[in-house]
């Protein structure tokens, strides 16, 4: 299977050589998408697909993204980004151009629990997901099988409060070994240090087993039986250094009633966190996601 | 329309005047579901629908709702009644036998927005729910209108917090003079006192903008806009003295995305605030629903 | 009601003075977006909203809808639509512009069955369906009493196979009057001649009660039954001359299950198709659908 | 895994050892339920989960399903079919009684694309799915790595029109010799024989990748795509004579846009067709579905 991933990859990367992403966040006011279109435009790219927001017309914030498709865009790139900072500065833009060939590396962190991993590694062998993923980092040994099986590497590296500076250290420095992109905490149950976020903004993407805000914190499948929900869901979220309270990135919900019982609930709950952290992944990898001021923007 | 609808309810009446719906909640143990239906077969009863679930085969509670239809039922009712206190008493049962032409009457009390009242109406008026809406109370005038125009009693009782025990008096005299049988609270928005909602226990139905248990309490759509979530709901269930802590009837929800602010919000909120307060006063009206634990179980 | 309604379009009248709309289809080709976007801030026109969407980036078709906030659009708006003449004319474009404040005016097609009317005179109330209803006709008089009810002109014109000629003749000669922009069939059970059709191109949508094209043509209710499906649905549709073939705008389902007769489906399902023909509405109101080979794009 | 599987089926006989499952359908009259619960009280059977349903309660047919916990059943499971068989005569019942430590064997038939297989082969080492996968046959050599990594016996047997029957032949063996109670067609891209058909009578499961009835036959998603649908579907359904005709066992559906080219129909359609197919294993599995009149029964 990895053999037809590596094809499939190769043939992202070939049909993707002239594609690139533009994405913009500046003070809203007329005149910048004729800015950046005149500019694609004398560059002689196509816009492919284009999504922009605004929070208010006046005196608010305008964000773009712009799919576009430019002949000879390797060799034009680094020019492209050189001369779009004269627009950018004009109109105080925060902005990034990225080139779809150069595909995104992931790193997945995993405890016992693989559900999560396992949907990640589907997704991906089915070409959906068009990551590299560089590595896993587990815990607990319980994916190493199905992670090497595909010819992942996998690191095993126990973990608890007592031991957690050095632990991140391990795992900061393959990080930066496999030059990691971003990094999914697949039901990984550990809580991270704010060293270990902060060298990591809007790079960790977490699933967390509730539909956020309620149930905030440990045990939501046990709580939400408690309190006799009719919906159980799940929620992805970059991860902040407050708990549970990072930008969300995506939600969704299943239909329960009374005859589930704590296990049921966490039956049906798997099938969604799977779903919804990779439909979160996937915006990702795919720079759909602006975050503005703990709220996320997904084109 | 009245009329059309008058004439819906006489011709259910006399369709269910053999209909009669047994509910009962009990510990679990071998033999109730079969001296139930002996007891129903005795009567020549036949069972249309059965619905049951048992917390626990061992040592749990067992609940079992029963519509069956019987010949004579008006005549038998009374003797039936008297003869199952004996069953019940052996398995120490609560438990109640309700004829289904005994159609419920229903109060509702309201506010300034009415749409969660025109919703209720208008299910009323197409005969889908099969109650009598003995009458409606405002502390505002906005429903005066439509409620009068279908010839619904409306009372004007102006409320705030410091007039709450006399505005109270009048409503529990009202409710006690029309024999109301279930209140519904459709988005009326003033806090009840707990003599209030004492005197009507399991028979209050709410409506709570959110999804409970987020955001609890006030201004929830403005604090589901500022966290960002993708999606947002609403939460019908029984009032009881903890504000929102009732036990929950029924919940749905509508994706939202970044590009919704409160006002948005408020208009797909108010869409499915109405259809899910109108599932839990049907589910109600029709002997759908056991409260057990400050949970329901829907059957 | 119809006073609080009065109110509202005037003001939204005045918010959107300024306000534009502009959607285009041509042959897909690189510098579209710039010279849009140039033609706007010429005009010192903001954009608020862009949403594009191209069949195929190389000789595909290229659509595009923006909104726009332009100072003094009133006055300008003559000498706009002269200018984009000389773009569209080099891009081959197909186009509109039209200003928001211009509220377009529709007609309710109805017959026995009031819930889609209902809907559209409730969302209509409550400001979410920014038309004019300009009259509603009916083959039936059921509808008479809610519509004038809220000041709206009512025509009774009874229809059959025989007299459809001169009926629609009657029906022509008053949305010529009305000067109606939008025809809406709101569960209207009467076919309509290709004539009247050919007159209305992109304006009659429809509310078919199926999950198109399962069920094309007459009773679908009954027809989903005898299949046993697991869920119904509803299809909102520009009508065509060819009988439930026409674009389709929108679609949704309801699970049911074995326990829903005939007469089950139809209640659930005419909540399936309030809301679907509602949806449909709004955004054909909005500017927001551009038909493109028997397909719609909706922005 | 497997060795976790192994864990969990035996500890799910284990604990299943006592449960049966009695389902029966007849024709409609007072005193069905009373005998039934006698019968499982006289031996001390206690009732876990019952659902019934009847076409019509007048001159209509009777549907019951019960799991009951019953000591010592696999002791007393022959006499209690002995005994049983006279409440069958008396009230011409059809019906079974099932015990639930016999898991069900499951053969999985699959050409070349795998998401379907794969979701049953994860629900399965979940411990969701409680049934024996004996064997997988595939007309493509696709999935023998997978499938073998699991331990589960892989058969290859090429197949195409002109050798239906030698194929058959050799699949009906491996069915015999591997006591195979259900066969699911898991994107199994060949048409069966009837005579393979009716050796299997309520025994076979498909996935067609359609909301059905809509788009019966071939490629559809390709015509799905053509007529512009808004929503797409997958349906489950026991094999007939009749292609694509068989009694529904589920369906479900996914939002779409114009947006989305065939490739990304299909894509999506992917993820339908595995929660649809597996969620329709299940039922069967566990004894839910009962087939009447080309419809089914899900309780």
């Amino acid at each position: 299977m990895n053999a037809y991933f590596k094809d499939q990859i190769t043939q992202f990367k070939q049909q993707n050589q002239n594609r690139g992403r533009l994405l913009v966040s500046c003070p809203d006011q007329p005149g910048i998408v004729s800015a950046i279109s005149n500019f694609l435009f004398y560059y002689n790219a196509n816009i492919i697909e284009s999504s922009q927001y605004s929070t208010n017309p006046e005196g608010g914030v305008f964000f773009i993204r712009i799919e576009f498709e430019c002949p000879l865009l390797k060799e034009k790139a680094a020019e492209m980004k050189q001369k779009f900072t004269e627009i950018a500065a004009k109109f105080s833009m925060e902005w990034s151009l990225t080139p779809v060939y150069k595909v995104k590396k992931a790193a997945i962190f995993v405890s016992k629990e693989l559900h999560c991993l396992q949907e990640l590694l589907w997704e991906w062998q089915s070409g959906d997901l068009m990551t590299e993923i560089a590595l896993v980092i587990g815990n607990h040994e319980e994916a190493r099988d199905v992670v090497e099986g595909l010819n992942i590497p996998f690191y095993y590296i126990p973990a608890n409060k007592e031991i957690r500076e050095q632990v991140e250290e391990k795992q900061l420095q393959l990080l930066q070994d496999y030059e990691v992109d971003v990094i999914v905490l697949a039901r990984y149950m550990q809580i991270l240090t704010s060293r270990f976020v902060a060298a990591n903004p809007n790079k960790i993407i977490n699933i967390h087993h509730s539909f956020l805000p309620a149930f905030i914190g440990a045990r939501p499948y046990e709580r939400a039986y408690d309190r006799g929900v009719k919906l159980i869901g799940a929620t992805s979220h970059y991860v902040t250094n407050d708990l549970d309270e990072g930008p969300i990135i995506e939600q969704d919900i299943a239909r329960v009633d009374h005859r589930a019982n704590v296990d049921t609930l966490k039956k049906i709950g798997r099938s969604i966190e799977r779903s919804v952290l990779a439909r979160a992944v996937k915006w990702h990898i795919e720079d759909r996601i602006i975050v503005h001021q703990n709220k996320t923007i997904v084109f």
